[in-house]
């Protein structure tokens, strides 16, 4: 057992910190273990023994940024909640570390399998903790009985992500609220409803 | 002037193919000119001299691509209109090697800023493209009249991309049809507005 705060977590955080470093500065394809030790100031023999690989590396990144998030909003309106998972979604993006650090995670998906698992496994505990915003929203009976919590939040985040790489139009709250207005109006009417 | 058909256009056309092949091999961090030109069968010198970059060729390649997409449907009925575009989106991205290309240059983008400026005229014009089915649904009162073409376009893409990139779900037809019946449904609630 490690305590919490130990040698192994301080080792760990200082690693992933350097991760993170290096896929802002270099990207995906940048990224590389000994350069990773440097940066973090550890032993190369304790990055390789532990890590292994970039695509293993970049797995636990993803698990520390998933257990680091923000928990969901519970305001008690789904149009409030949805509103604000988007301007979290966009504030995250629009940020220069950050929106490097998503756009270089999602490179990585695109090139290497294990990559790609553990960013599914990222947006899948993302997608988890702000489902019950929908959940509690059809209990409450302002959706449809069967609409699937799952689509409704993935549609806030789609538009953003979609804007963020395909236009050079800014990243901004107006297009955040448009996103969330979109993904409510489209639940109501029953867009989202499992087949 | 060069005939249409002429040597240099199948040099052009021979070099877009393999650049094309290259992508969906190697992903854009393996786009090279040199192995470019000898996939091509084309003298180095003659790819150095025309594209001179990996971003020029790309670009080339996008304003190809966006040359030999294809046209808009004209249903008559924006429902209709919206859905096509969603399933041509869809079978595009569905496809292993549309698909595989697609992502190689959502990839480029991100390292690439000449990429970048590339991708958005190439999605720009495939939004262009498409906006006619919204303006005439405008036209015909199905939409409020401010309603912005541009973003009803990009609304029915942008699930389809999200879900590609974040999920391990197929990418299938009942996908594409709840894109365009989301967009569909929150264009006639007026969510995309002009502000």
């Amino acid at each position: 057992m490690q305590r919490p705060g130990g040698r192994t977590a301080r080792v760990r955080t200082a690693v992933l910190k350097a991760a993170e470093d290096a896929l802002v500065e270099l990207g995906f394809a940048g990224l590389d273990l000994g350069d990773v030790a440097r940066r973090a100031e550890v032993g190369r023999t304790t990055v390789y023994r532990r890590w292994g690989s970039v695509g293993a590396l970049l797995a636990d990144l993803l698990t520390d940024m998933a257990e680091q998030s923000l928990p969901r909003t519970r305001t008690g309106s789904l149009a409030e909640d949805l509103r604000a998972n988007a301007r979290l979604v966009q504030g995250t993006l629009a940020d220069p570390r950050q929106g490097a650090l998503f756009r270089a995670v999602l490179v990585a998906a695109t090139c290497d399998p294990a990559a790609a698992e553990a960013l599914h496994r990222f947006y899948r505990a993302r997608v988890e903790e702000w489902a019950p915003c929908v959940t509690e929203a059809v209990a409450r009976g302002e959706l449809p009985p069967d609409t699937d919590p799952f689509e409704v939040v993935r549609a806030v985040s789609a538009p953003l992500y979609y804007r963020m790489l395909t236009t050079p139009d800014p990243l901004d709250e107006p297009a955040a609220d448009q996103a969330a207005t979109a993904a409510l109006t489209a639940a109501r009417a029953g867009t989202f409803r499992r087949p």
